[in-house]
């Protein structure tokens, strides 16, 4: 059997999941994921869904995902988020990264958009190379801002 | 008339693009708005709108406004973007940005989210304090990476 790169269906969620624990663990936070199966199936495959995700199957086994979503820039319009591309440590450098990122870059032209985009850590000069190679720009000036729920809700009831 | 902190209507549309061209100024790129007044109408007021737009109304102009949208954490779930906070540059400091902020906020509560996430420029030192004092955290170590149409064209034929 083949490597197949296609879209992911419900079936696929229990193993997309371990891939997302396996990312969280390479960036030192294993504990990050709050993330359920229940919430995947949700939010990728119920009424409108919010995120659409293509998985590398390798003789029947996910080996592989890449999960992106919709954004909307008031520059360029709608544009393709690329969230997670994550590739088993074992099966990496075997092509099934590339192909991935490949799919995804192609499901953007097909939707329309003028821009795909992600994000990179700084000490990740591998994928730097890699998506630099492949045509990206990378911007080291801009920063990333997040807000959790406690500081949300701690901000509303003070002054500004 | 006092000041209106509410969600845009299409209406407002015109003034909306307006202030989004503004603030492409301020960060020196006045050319990069492709975006037109029927694209921003399909994506936030179509049937499946892709963002939620609130004004600041002073004396029936609109002053300042905040755009915000869906993303997917695969760690965290469903987020909070916000796109962009602009006030017009004579209304600034009159607290209408605060306004604005906090209503983005308050609605990303309303909507069950577990994170707000934006980005600034380094260099914009006044916002990164704001964003701090505000209970906001600021990444440095997140890079920002973009494939433009022509790149995404090219990537599709060439081996990687």
């Amino acid at each position: 059997m083949e490597n197949v790169i296609r879209k992911s269906n419900k079936e696929d969620l229990p193993q997309i999941l371990e891939l997302i624990k396996e990312l969280a663990e390479f960036e030192k936070e294993p504990d990050a994921v709050e993330v359920t199966l229940q919430d995947l199936e949700k939010e990728g495959f119920g009424e409108q869904p919010l995120f659409t995700c293509f998985v590398a199957e390798v003789k029947g086994k996910i080996e592989g995902m890449a999960l992106c979503y919709f954004r909307y820039s008031t520059w360029k319009g709608r544009t393709v988020h690329l969230e997670d591309l994550i590739v088993r440590e074992q099966k990496r450098g075997t092509g099934l990264g590339s192909a991935l990122y490949k799919k995804v870059i192609e499901y953007a032209l097909e939707q329309g958009v003028k821009r795909c985009e992600w994000v990179v850590l700084d000490w990740n000069q591998p994928a730097i190379d890699f998506y630099k190679r492949s045509g990206a720009t990378v911007f080291e000036n801009w920063n990333t801002v997040q807000m959790n729920e406690t500081a949300m809700k701690n901000l509303l009831g003070k002054p500004l």
